[in-house]
């Protein structure tokens, strides 16, 4: 009892990648759930809805049609949070009035054209396709965007809008928070160290394999030692890589199995279609040339934030304290990684 | 066209008590909506119900049994995120495992014995009551503990477990994530500008009046020029006061009042019980005797972060790229400023 226990004691953990800490209060686990019941919609879907302005050959609210695409297929969003033409912002010097103008682009990328699956329900060959559009299409719009962040949305309750699977990209000319918060730390890291945060986190989390969920040649998917989400993971290369347009065919086809083994272990966990947000990090795009030798800090990285807890209609809520002081969890890392590799990395589905 | 509008172009806000940012894109309110539809939950409840472990007289799940109380009744969480006594983490160099003991304590605020009124349905007298205690626990939880945290979680959409009207009390040795930013934030303006931020702030506001959403003697709530969630609100006292338990009897008072008005023109907005977070901030107590005059540069504040975004149904989703880049808003403050000021300060209920 006078022995530390992280499975029983309250304690914090540090997120070396934003400096960020979490609660860990493991013994709440045991609290009775009174709260509210998520829908579990697993329903059936058709494989072409022709209500879905997603599906092939279908016409959008722009009135712009879709093609008879086969593979992926990417577009404009016709709502989009960003725009590329945006006047100057007045500029200001007062520290409690500050704006700026934001310029960039959003675009929707279709997996499949199969209305009814989702990522680890495709074959390989179609995931492959969708990493081939993330790295071509995060290579086009690095060349005038300094930040290219794809990511995915999935569920419902993850504010998707849509069931036909699909991802964004929303490209910026600027830095955002979360990325300026990762460039500062990991170089800090670097600078201290010598060698790359992620590189070095990544051999000692593959020798450890305590918060290992999938581990294939060139890959692998932790839960990470600061998750703050119950079955958050940080999918990692096992090699040095700062961007997706890097990536080698290996590393790329590489990536498609343990995509498909991370987001049926998920799916495989409460029997469900299983809800994230989930994107793309790696070093900005270099559009002002004043970048030097800080890409060297970064490794390319994939986060995913899944919000369930306990069950397909139990979810962890980011609320009063989360929101006002700091992230919480119930279960460990560890204890929630032992819980994915208790699962098949083969789709309950298939 | 090539003048900048801030209703019509997209634009990034900074937030000078965290330094994070907000991406504004006004232009996106005009998307048809198609996503998920929450649950507009405003069913009568009855003013007792015997299967409430809030209710007064009934029996909790840890055997206890609430007394008849009449005003407020405080207790300490029966499934207490943090507790008094956890041994010490062991101590650890390595920046990528970072681990440290967290002591503290959770509890519990029932509002007033009435299961079915809510913050803006109770009278005057009860509100008051409620600030009573929101003081007098900081200022005992204070004598020993660096942060309290007063928050309370509103609605089924806020993982509020409950919906006897209640809040919560968290707290921690540590500063937190969110105060540690606020902290040093506040110092770092008063350094350069030698006020409180947050004076120099409310000042401008009641000067404005264009985010101005309820104005009293002593209090202003604004919608922040920084806002990320819709209709979030930053409540100012327009004196200079560190701590919940400085302010004095006058000031208590008028901030009732102050809270009425908000929470009824949050629940005529969309004529429904509106769920929100909220939660006070202010200096940390010094428990150590090393703040010094760092207190000087706090002023006290309560931050409301309401999901609604269109109606009782339809929210905002904090996901992909919030949660991987940075928060991002439809409308513009001022225009959800004025939506709150539209509406009555008397609840559509009285
Ligand atoms: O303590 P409660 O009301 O059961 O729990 C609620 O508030 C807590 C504090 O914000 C959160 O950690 C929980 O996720 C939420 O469901
Ligand atoms: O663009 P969508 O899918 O309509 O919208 C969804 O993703 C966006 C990017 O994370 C969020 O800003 C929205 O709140 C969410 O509903």
């Amino acid at each position: 009892a006078h022995t530390f226990d992280p499975t029983e004691h309250s304690h914090r953990r540090r997120n070396p990648l934003t400096g960020q800490w979490v609660l860990v209060s493991p013994h709440r686990s045991k609290r009775p759930w009174q709260g509210k019941q998520e829908e579990a919609s697993d329903d059936a879907l058709p494989s072409h809805d022709p209500g879905c302005y997603l599906c092939a050959g279908n016409t959008r609210v722009s009135g712009d049609v879709n093609p008879a695409y086969t593979g992926t297929y990417v577009f404009t969003n016709d709502h989009a949070a960003l725009l590329p033409q945006v006047p100057d912002a007045p500029a200001s010097s007062d520290p409690l009035f500050t704006a700026a103008s934001a310029r960039g682009t959003s675009r929707v990328i279709c997996f499949s054209p199969d209305h009814a699956r989702t990522l680890p329900e495709l074959p390989l060959a179609a995931i492959e396709g969708v990493i081939e559009t993330w790295c071509s299409q995060s290579a086009e719009l690095g060349r005038d965007h300094a930040w290219v962040q794809v990511f995915e949305n999935k569920g419902a309750i993850m504010g998707c809008s849509q069931p036909h699977p699909h991802g964004q990209i929303w490209a910026t000319g600027h830095l955002p928070n979360e990325a300026a918060t990762e460039h500062r730390e990991q170089i800090a890291y670097r600078a201290e160290h010598g060698r790359a945060m992620l590189l070095d986190y990544v051999e000692r989390e593959a020798a450890s394999g305590e918060r290992t969920v999938v581990q294939t040649a060139h890959w692998l998917a932790v839960v990470p030692y600061w998750a703050t989400w119950p079955f958050e993971t940080l999918l990692l290369p096992r090699f040095p890589v700062q961007r997706l347009p890097q990536l080698s065919a290996d590393q790329r086809s590489d990536l498609a199995v343990a995509l498909k083994a991370l987001t049926s272990r998920y799916d495989n966990l409460f029997r469900c279609s299983f809800p994230y947000s989930m994107g793309w990090h790696g070093a900005p795009f270099d559009v002002h040339g004043d970048l030097g030798d800080d890409a060297q800090a970064w490794q390319l990285h994939a986060h995913f934030y899944p919000p369930l807890l306990r069950s397909a209609t139990v979810r962890k809520f980011m609320v009063g304290f989360e929101m006002l002081a700091e992230a919480q969890r119930d279960l460990t890392p560890e204890q929630a990684a032992a819980q994915l590799r208790a699962v098949s990395d083969r789709h309950h589905k298939a």
